[in-house]
């Protein structure tokens, strides 16, 4: 064992101890600082609907204890000697990543989060593929550099902290299929990810149309800056906004029916998945080759592209609409059962700097 | 009634008359040629799995007569005064599409077969919405002069015919995902789409593996130009294929299963569909989110693109492999049961120069 194990760092979270366990106390030890490390002092860190497929073991693959919590914001603490980026004090985030192996393919497309060697925030490993991961429900965390984001200072860290995920999931396929001023896009759902992907396209000048199942979100739609709203179950309607959209970035879980989105896209539009339905998608084959779509989905974002969006919403002064809450385990229950039942405009955001005291 | 209404022209054709009616001669008259048509002897036709589509009414909207036939070369017999491009002996070809307006977002693209008033060479009506189109199961054809391919004199007229289909369909998403030296393509099925996506492919560079339920046609997939096959069924095969292409083009009109497909593409790679299947494609979002693929479709190909279909196949020497048979109705309906079931290497071509006399 080598000295420099000795230091490593106290820290508490709240965990998981089985799938069907409460979330308690856990004390453990953050890694001993590299030289390329940040200790960030936890503030915030936002609920994301992926949190809790984890903490209920949904995907069957958990370890425990799980810390889950990959919408992180907080205040540099500490910097190791060769960490060029940050200084104790800056505001920081952290996302679903944290470590990945830099020189594959995708590392070099500067799109990490596709890494084959990925390290995830949480419920995943570091390099080593031993040694767990615990996210952002947490006091403290301990990150590589490469992987730590800049939080302008004009943001204020609680509501900033969903942009981690919700923000980039959104920005990345508005800025992949160039949206600008002259764009007419569609966001299907007015969840955490809707809700960003409207502010984020009508602060690039997108006409934006949501697209819900639900009537009730209109007024909501127009006032995050929705130009349009269609209620996708409104055959009429739906047919009256055939062939109008040049992008769509569908944020849906639930299963849909995504044919009646592409009769929305213009010849040759882009339909983007960014939730994640349990069942396949069913896509006609005809509109396929008549309309020349393209059906892709994305994933967060690569870190350059996450600091990219996190200066975009601090030049536009663009957050989260969030609720924030105190984090207790029966906090953090009640914020679980009120996300599936999607009760929650639009992010939970748990302080985490109070947490522990 | 115009007195340029007498110039029509008398024509014979092999049509069917009901949805369950054999061939049978017909005679009809091909409308007066106008400044800026071509009027086309038909030597060659060429029989797509979608003729017979129509000839049994399979999509529910024929009007009869109905004529199949649109991979139709031929000699110029007679061109329109404003006609630029065409002389009377040109070695000439018409695919499935004889106008459009010219004036729509695809015609500008050069994409005129997705014009929403796109002229079909059979079973539509030309512009006016009236006039019923006949294809080339004939003895002559009168074509407006934009929607006319020259043949490279070097290509037989008979085995170039199924170009101007087969051919580029499976071209033009290859030039769309610039395909050349350094792709790694996939083609699925090997049929006469399939047949040739793997000469094209070849042609350009690319390694190119085949991809079908069948063991028997490695052989012939190697003879094309194929460098690899694999059996769709053989689990461990496809799994160490996977992440190996840049762009499949799947040419298969069964159901199949396309994540299997999917799973065979690089990062980011392309799937494209050319095929019609009659069921939607199923495909998971994991690998949507995950791999960011590009899914889509393509539909022919647009009379620029088509023209520089016929000049590279001019150029690297390559046409269909085709059986040739005398048009009559017997040997046309042999034809089509023998093509609904494979059984045909890769495409049938009728004689038509010779099948009235």
């Amino acid at each position: 064992m080598s000295p420099a194990q000795n230091n490593t760092i106290p820290a508490k979270a709240y965990a998981v101890f089985a799938d069907d366990s409460p979330f308690k106390v856990f004390d453990f030890e953050r890694r001993t600082p590299r030289v390329d490390d940040v200790v960030i002092r936890i503030h915030y860190c936002g609920i994301c609907h992926s949190d809790i497929h984890h903490v209920y073991n949904e995907w069957k693959k958990e370890t425990y204890p799980l810390v889950p919590g990959h919408e992180i914001t907080g205040v540099v603490e500490q910097v190791g000697s060769s960490v060029k980026h940050f200084s104790v004090g800056d505001h920081v985030g952290v996302g679903c990543v944290v470590d990945t192996c830099l020189k594959c393919e995708p590392c070099k497309k500067h799109k990490e989060q596709h890494c084959p060697d990925v390290c995830y925030t949480y419920g995943s490993t570091e390099l080593d593929k031993v040694t767990p991961t615990h996210g952002g429900y947490s006091n403290l965390v301990t990150v590589k550099e490469h992987f730590v984001c800049k939080i302008p200072n004009n943001l204020p860290l609680d509501a900033a902290a969903p942009l981690l995920c919700a923000g980039i999931t959104t920005y990345s396929p508005l800025r992949q299929y160039n949206v600008g001023k002259d764009s007419r896009i569609g966001v299907v759902g007015l969840g955490g990810l809707g809700h960003m992907g409207v502010k984020l396209g009508a602060a690039m000048g997108a006409h934006v149309t949501v697209i819900s199942t639900s009537e009730s979100k209109r007024n909501d739609a127009i006032k995050l800056g929705a130009k349009a709203f269609l209620v996708s179950k409104d055959k009429e309607q739906m047919k009256t906004a055939a062939n109008s959209l040049d992008l769509i970035i569908d944020t849906v879980s639930a299963p849909h029916d995504v044919n009646a989105l592409i009769d929305l896209l213009k010849f040759e539009g882009v339909y983007c998945l960014v939730g994640a339905p349990p069942k396949p998608l069913e896509i006609g084959a005809f509109p396929l080759i008549m309309k020349r779509p393209i059906i892709t989905g994305s994933n967060i974002g690569g870190m350059k592209e996450t600091q990219e969006m996190l200066d975009f919403c601090g030049k536009h002064n663009i957050v989260c609409d969030i609720e924030k809450i105190q984090a207790t385990p029966e906090t953090i229950k009640t914020a679980y059962d009120r996300t599936v039942k999607s009760d929650v405009k639009y992010r939970f955001v748990l302080d985490m700097l109070n947490a522990f005291k």
